[in-house]
Order: C-alpha cells, then structure tokens, then sequence
C-alpha cells in the first residue's frame, strides 16, 4: 500500500480547504461536476476504447495496492533457486514454484523446469515483459490525456458559464456570484489535472519501471540458473542491475 | 462500429447542455461558425493539399466502420491455410483466397499461390504496409492541426467581437450581450479541439496502430506458410506478436 | 499553381469579413502594422542572416508556382530512358537531355552520358538532394520563428496601448475605443501566426518530402539506366518508392 | 560553495522587495502559504515515492556544499599514480588509496590493487556511473514537477479567492483587498518556479554533467593505471576527455 | 559586422517607437528594470555557473565581430597549401602557416608539419571541435532560458504591481496609472524575450553551425594534405561539404 499518494492526496485537499478557511459550500455546484467530470471522461472514451479506459483501473488498483517484489528479495529468492538446482538438479524447482507469488517468476520457472528451449523461454517472457511495459504506458498516456483535456473542460463550463452571465445582466447583483459560478469549472478542471491525473501519472510511470527492471531480473535470474550457472555467478549477473548500496547490502549479508 | 466513440460524443454534449441548464439559444450564432468553422477549415486547405483533405474523409469513415479483423481470428485463419497447403499444396489456396475480404491479405495469398520470389512479396507487402501507415499519420497530423488552429480562430473572433464593442460603447446595455457573441467563437474553437480533433487523433492512433500490427502478422504469416513451415511453427511465429492472455486463449482452444 | 492555397486565403478572409458584418473600418490601424509586421520582420532579421531570409521569398514562389514532376510521371520518363539506352547505347541520350526540364535530372542524366564513376554520380546528387533539403527547412523554420514571435509583437502591441490608455483615463469615454486599438495588434498577430506562417510552414513541409521523393526517385533511376538495368528492373526498382494505387497504375498502363 | 546560487537567490529577492518599494506586508499572507507550498509538496508526494522525495534534499545539498574534484586536479592524481604504480607495483598504490577522499576513486584504486578482472573492475564502476546519473536525473525531474505543479496551484489559490469573492460582493470596499489575495497565490506559485525549481534544475543538470565527466575520467585512468599503461599515455588519454585550454595548461606545467 | 542584427534591432525599437506616437515618457519606470531585467540576471545566475555566464559574453562577441572565414575561401587556402605541399614537401608549410590567423586551422597546419600521427591530429581537431560547439551550445541554451525565464519575471512584476494597487484603491484616479506602470513589467519581459533572447539564440545557432561547418571542412582538408593526397582530390573532396552552386562558382573559376 501505498502511504504517500494518500497523504499527498488528503493533504492536497486538506491544505486547500484550510486555504478556504473551511468553507465548502460555494465550491460545490452539480452543473460544474457533469461538465468537467462528464466532459473529461466522455473525450477519453471518444479518444481511447472502451475496455481499455475500463483496464486503467485495474492497472492503478495494481499498481497501487500489489507489492511490487523487491529487487533485494528477488535475487536472493533466485540465488537460492540457482543453489537447489545445482545440488539437486533443475527439476528439483518444480515442487518450489507451487510457492511463488508472481505470476511472471512462477511460468518462467516451470518453462525452464520443463526443458523447454532457452531461445523459446528468453522469446516467451521477453514478449511478455513488453506487454506488460505497453499495458501500463497505455494507462499512463490515457492520465496524461485526463490532464490536458480536464482543464479544456473547466474553460469551456467557465465559458458557458459567462456567455449565460453576459446575455443576461438586468439583475446587476447576480452578476458576482453568476460569475464565481462560471470559475468552478476552471477550478474543478485544474484540481484534476494537478491533484489526480498529473501526479498519478508520473507514479505511475515510477512503479512501472521498476516493475520492468524486477522482471527483467528475473528473467537474467531463469536464464542464468536454466544454463547450470554457479550460484555465485548468478548473484554476481543479478546485482549487476540494482544500485551500488543494495548490492553491497546483498554482499555484506551473505558475508555474515 | 465503435460505440465508445459514440457514447462519448452524445455524452460530452449531452451533459455541456444539462450544464447550461437546457438554454441553447445563446450559444448559437451563425457568424461564429462562419469565423471558427470556416477558418478552421481554410486554414488547413492553406496547409493540406485537397485530395489529401478530401481524403482524411475517407479514412476515417473506414477506420471507424470498418471492423478490423481481430489478431486471434486472423492466426486461426492463418494457421487453417498452413494446415491446407501442407495437406493438399500451396496451389489449393487459390479458390480460398477468394474468400478473403482483407485486400492486403488476398493480395499476399495470391502472390505466394503465383510463386512470386519470397523477397519480392516481403518488399511489396511492406512497402503496402508503410503506405497505410503513412496515410493514417497523414490524417492524424490534419486533425492535430485541427486541434491548435480551431481554438486560435476562435480567439480570433473574440478578438474582432472585443473591437468592435469596444469601439462603440455608446449603449451600455448592449456591452454584455456583445461580450457574451464575442465569447462564443472561443468556445467553438475549444470545443471543435476538444472534442472531436484532439480525442479523434487519439483513437485514429489507436486504430491504426492496431491495423498495422495485424498487416504485420499476415506478412509474417504469409511469408512462413510459403516457406513451406509446419503449421505448429506458424503458429508459434504468430503468437509472438500477441499479448500473452489472447496467446494462452488460442492454445487452450486448440488443446480442446 | 496551388489551387487550395489561394482557396483557403481567399476563403478565410472572407469569412472573418463576414463575420465582422463587412464593417472593416475599426481593424484598420497603422501604427498597428507597424509594431506587428514590422517587429515580426525586424525580429526575424536578428534571428536569420540577411541572404537567408530573401532567399525564402525565391522558395516560397518556387514551390508554389513551379509544377513538381509527378512520380508516376518521371517513372515513366526513366523507363522510356532505360529501354533507348538498352537499344542505341547510354551515349544516345545525351540528345533527349536536352529537352529535359527538371535541372537535377538533366545534370544527372549528363553525368551518366560522360561516363562519370557511378560512385561519384551518386555523391554529387546525394549532396545536392540533401542541399535542397536544407533550403527548404531553413526556410519553415523561419515561418515557423514567424508563427511564433508575431503573436508576441501582438501582445507587445496591446500592452503598449493598455498603458498609454491607463496611464491617461481622464476622459471615460475614449477608454472603449484605445482599448479596442489595443486589442488590434493581438488580432494581427494571431491571423499572422494562424493564416499565414503555420499553414504555410505545413505546406512548405509537404511539398518539400513530395519534391525531395521525386528527386530520390530521379537518383535511383539515373543509377539504375547507368548500370544497363533492364527497364523492367528499372520500373520494378522505381515503382517500389511509390504507393500501391499508383503502382498499379503504371503496370495496367503498360499492359494495354 | 557556490558562490553564484547565493548571489542569485538573494539579488532576485531583493530586487523584488527593491520594485515593490519596500513594502512587504501586503504579499505575505498564511493561508495563500498552505495552499501553494503545502499543495506543491503534497502533489509531489502523489507523483514520487517517499524516499526519492526526501532523497532529493541529500541530492542538493550534496551537489551543492561538495566541490567536485576539478577534472585537471584528477588527471594530474591519476598520473601521479600511474607514475608511482610503474615505479614500485600497483601494490604500491594501497597505501596511498587511504588518502583518496573521493569513494568512487577510492574503491576503482582498491579494486584494481585486488588484482580484480578488468572487465569486472569497468562494469562495476559503469553501473555505479549509470545510478549516480540515475539519481541526478531523478532529482532533476522532481524538480521540474515542481516547476510545473507550482504555477497551478497558484492558479488554483487564486480561482479560490475569487470565487469566494465574487459569491460575496455586497462591501464595495473589500473587492479590490481581496482579490489582492486572490491573487497572491499566483505571485507565490510563479516565484517557486522561476527563483527556485527552473533555475535550480538547471544548476543541477550542469553539475551533474560535471561529476559524471570526472567520474567517466577516473574511470578510464582507473583501467589504463591497470593495465600498466606508460604514465605518458595515460595523460594523453585522460586529456582528450577536456576542453583544449585546460588540457594546454596540464601540458604546459610539465615541461617547466 | 553582422548588418542584419543590427538593423533589425534598430527597426524594430523603431517601429515600436513610432506605434506609441513617439511617446516613450509613460513606459520608462525604474522599480520595473530592477524586476525584470535584474530578477532575469539573477535567474540565470541561479541556474549557471558564474563564469559561464561571463562567457557568454564573449562567445557573443566573438560571433557576431568576428567574420567567420567563408567555406569557399577555406578551399582555395587549402587547395593552395595541398600544391605547395606536393611541390616542395609538407615542410614547406611551415613558413605560410605563420599567416594563418584561424587559430584552429594555424594548429592543425603545425601538427601536420611536426609529422605528428594522423590519428593522434584527428583526435584533437575533434575534442576541439566538439568543444567549440559545447561552448557555443551552452551560450544558446542560457539565452533561451533568459526567453522563459524574462516573461515570468515580467508577470512576477506585474502581479506585485497587482496586489499593491488592489490593496489600496481609496483614490480611484490612480487606478489606472498604477495598473499602466504594473503591465509595464510584461512588456519589458517580452520585448527582452522576443527582440533579444529568442532571436539571438537562433543567430548564434545559425552561426555556430556555419563555423563547425567550416572546422570541419579544415580538419578534412588538413588529413587530406597530410596524407598527400593530389590538390585535385583535395578540392574534390572539401567541395563535396558546399552548397552545389558555391561548388560550381569554385570549379568554375579555376577553369578559367
């Protein structure tokens, strides 16, 4: 679970309604909600297909509640894979990829248990890799869509909102608050550019990469202990991909 | 058809009129379209040559009724024709072929049947291949287009509907109502952006990248089942181009 | 001669005339077009080298009123090349050079009759392809330097106005009108940006890959007669540069 | 220390507090604080991980207060060291490596004197190279949000203001003070961008170009000291990687 | 003396001059200078190092006083350097390179005369090329972070202007001169943005590409020589990097 986007989140809107001196009620105006919300989703659905909008959620629920395996943990699960598989041999690893978590790791393994090719493995995985990459750019190019045409719906209800306003100033009174009116939809647009879809989609594009690195790990990490590799050398090919400190921290533990 | 696309235009407009409360009349006045409409589309007439304007019509029109043949179904397809001229010879995919309804597929069956050289179809095909890609990018560049200079026309009237009540201010009861004419061409230039050339270029992008992907396919399959390829192998090499789920559905269905 | 550039012009100006009521006088100001095209002009005269900026003048014309030999058109012309070289030597063409129009493929076609190393021949021209190429994109880039710093002086413009018009308000009612005399420097500048410079830039674009096309088309033909290609070889080696409409074309033609 | 981001920072704000005449009780007001400070920090906790967050302090601070080894200081250590290594052993260089204040020299000098496979010494120091870039750029991008993200929630403070304004306008008297308010968060979001985040971003980039410049320099004199390069050689391939003046005055102090 | 820059900054101060009615009194106001113009300096002093942005000057300068030798020019000095060369020996050399007052065409001459290796001469002529256009990058990149960085800085004043004025509107007459003298600031950041930043740092990118161009076509010349080549090949070979009709003109002159 992710704590900063929470607290980025409710402090965001925290902060803002302090900023109001906690007082709501003239920021809330329905007509304002079906145009900016409504408006910005019909144009996605204009812009995207059907079940691909719907996907982004499933992709952002991932993202955002799934643990992504840490690089440390991954190459210590394979280093461990790459010791059993020397001492008792590769199929040996059958029983243990019953326990594994990630669904990627779990098919590599009983590929490579099964005897299958490495081409044919590197081929099967590799293409997977890049479907997962294009899933989560897909849902971050549909936020990044949400970003610029949420505001484009706020001007066009504050332009809505003041031709109606100009037509009609016999009631010189009305014409402030019509106007306030009017400026909620630009204030609307701009809170979900830069509250949700802006911010969602640069994390997004975070995680994602580190997805892919953890993914790629594992596929050096099958490649490697498929090949017979000493376990030494897997590690060694493993930490090769992570940051300096991990891998001394990787090193500095099996030195213990 | 495409619903989604559908939805969303009927949506985005029906819920900009639930916003203006059901009061369309001020929005409508026939010398903004004239400014906003007609400048827009003399302006890419200054920057498209006219067939190739005349021609976005047509792509358009295809792309959006046309279905196009989904990636599963064209493997099956393909694997079936691999399966036959291993059987019965290449030949027998002559009275097939006319079955075909894809050109581009009938086409390369039928050069493949006329024992055209194998380098001599991938040259044809592919160049086929970059000439609809390139005259998808072209349709997609004029809606782009479209996009910046509709809401630059429609700045553009406001502009001219600013001087000229402010050159004659005389009647101070006709200022709001001249601002609110003047305001009307900016809300068609970002209304024309916003919801028809910016999300159209988007789903015109989707559409043509999947197009070229499944022309890609048939090329790849289409050079494999000349060479003569087991049908298993053919459809090996085709499943490479697809996501893994829509992969496992045509091995599960197979395995059946 | 651009039928649909003159269109466009014609047509945008006319429907903003239109959408003003054909009351043109209030949009007429001088010291207007001073700032606007002057300061456009004089900021692209700081930007780009005297000699460059005349010169765009010579490409602007030159593209548009100078016919581009139609592809299928100089495929055809080669082919005719190819098949009387094939029959009374390369040298037979040093006569039928001479009617040729196209100053790159007269100079090609030359150094082919003089016997000039293939290796050589494809040098000279390949330079002067991508000096062409050159020309024609230093010269969008400066319409398009344009479409940018005009709207700038616009806005220089009218805050020029706003402050000689703010900064003496003792007479209320010649506010309205400054203020639209403000407001008209903002006006030239977008019609500058939004009905000149960047279509113009788009067109400029398109005509120049369509010019440089046809000149790849001329390199590869020349090299291809030079080497006594079959003229079947060489249509084949020529047509493939074009699209699969035109192709097909060029082939029916013949067969009749 | 960087005498010049001081000198900025301190000459900008006093320049503005000089053009509003001394008088800085009108911009200073809390709750615009909360909303433009507080939301920039919360929209960036929605867009980056916690501990990249709080790193980019360290990154700052770091690229700040420690002076970077000049390169020609480095190009002269290294010689040193090559000279000394061809004289007594590359043992010889162990105890001299304790005084190294540099890690990344430091641990490249140790890894050598180990007798460590070159090959291995390279793609050791490569990788830490990739992560030190890695970490600059992430500190950069966050910046840039923060570049971006800060101009709109000053727009979104000042759409607050007015909207609670223009739905209260019954005292005359108090438009005009509080909608100095409103827009003070606009002053707030574009001061955080231009005197901070832009400026900031780009004193980073440099200084990282710097630093991985050095490092690439120890790099290739770490591997040319190993592999007992000529003390001459190694000078004259570490030279190549500086600017031609610099690279004279190395020259220029040896022959004295 | 580049005449082009100085006429169009002189043109278009004029222009704007004469679109204020020769009335400059209203739109000179010290506090605004100290904003703009010293909030921009001490940007860029943020984001630069001191002594590059010191450096600019100077790369100004240079660029614009000093005349770039002019490519044709530089063939027929090398032409002439390559017969000399053939005729008395490379040594002879010496003495004419005393003349040569391009400092990098003067050191590559000596290299070749002190028979250093042409590998060894190619590889410094490169560094130093590659750090001319660093050099001339950097000014470039620091004008147009002064074209961002001014316009904000302008908008920065403006808003000052803004909140004071609105915090204080007791006497309504000095509303509008106190609005007059707080757009002031915008419009010295634009016109420092568009008739200065902007357009110089496409000048100077104009330039620079003309002088690497020219480097280039030493170094070519000068590997050229020294390997002995015939004068001949020489001027084959350099005028290969010219427009076509720069070309012909040198051609044609020697046949005379």
């Amino acid at each position: 679970m992710d704590i900063a986007t929470i607290i980025g989140l409710a402090g965001a809107y925290l902060l803002i309604i302090m900023g109001t001196g906690f007082n709501l009620g003239p920021f809330i105006d329905m007509p304002s909600v079906y145009i900016v919300v409504g408006g910005t989703v019909a144009s996605i659905l204009i812009a995207y297909p059907l079940k691909k909008v719907l996907g982004i959620i499933g992709v952002i629920k991932n993202v955002f509640l799934i643990k992504n395996s840490s690089p440390t943990e991954t190459i210590k699960l394979l280093v461990g894979f790459a010791e059993q598989a020397r001492r008792e041999g590769i199929l040996a690893l059958e029983a243990r990829s019953q326990e594994i978590t990630d669904p990627f790791l779990k098919k590599g393994i009983q590929l490579a248990v099964d005897g299958t090719e490495p081409d044919l493995i590197k081929d099967i995985l590799t293409t997977e890799i890049s479907f997962i990459e294009a899933r989560h750019k897909y849902s971050i190019t549909i936020l990044e869509f949400g970003a610029t045409i949420a505001p484009a719906f706020g001007m066009i209800g504050t332009l809505l909102g003041l031709v109606l306003m100009l037509g009609n100033m016999s009631d010189p009174d009305s014409i402030g608050p019509n106007m306030a009116v009017a400026l909620i939809t630009t204030l609307y647009g701009s809170l979900i550019a830069n509250t949700i879809c802006t911010p969602m989609a640069a994390k997004l594009g975070g995680y994602s990469s580190e997805e892919i690195l953890t993914k790629e790990l594992m596929l050096e990490g099958i490649m490697s202990l498929q090949s017979g590799d000493n376990p030494r050398i897997v590690e060694q090919k493993l930490t090769a991909f992570i940051a300096p400190g991990l891998r001394a921290a990787i090193i500095k533990e099996e030195k213990k």
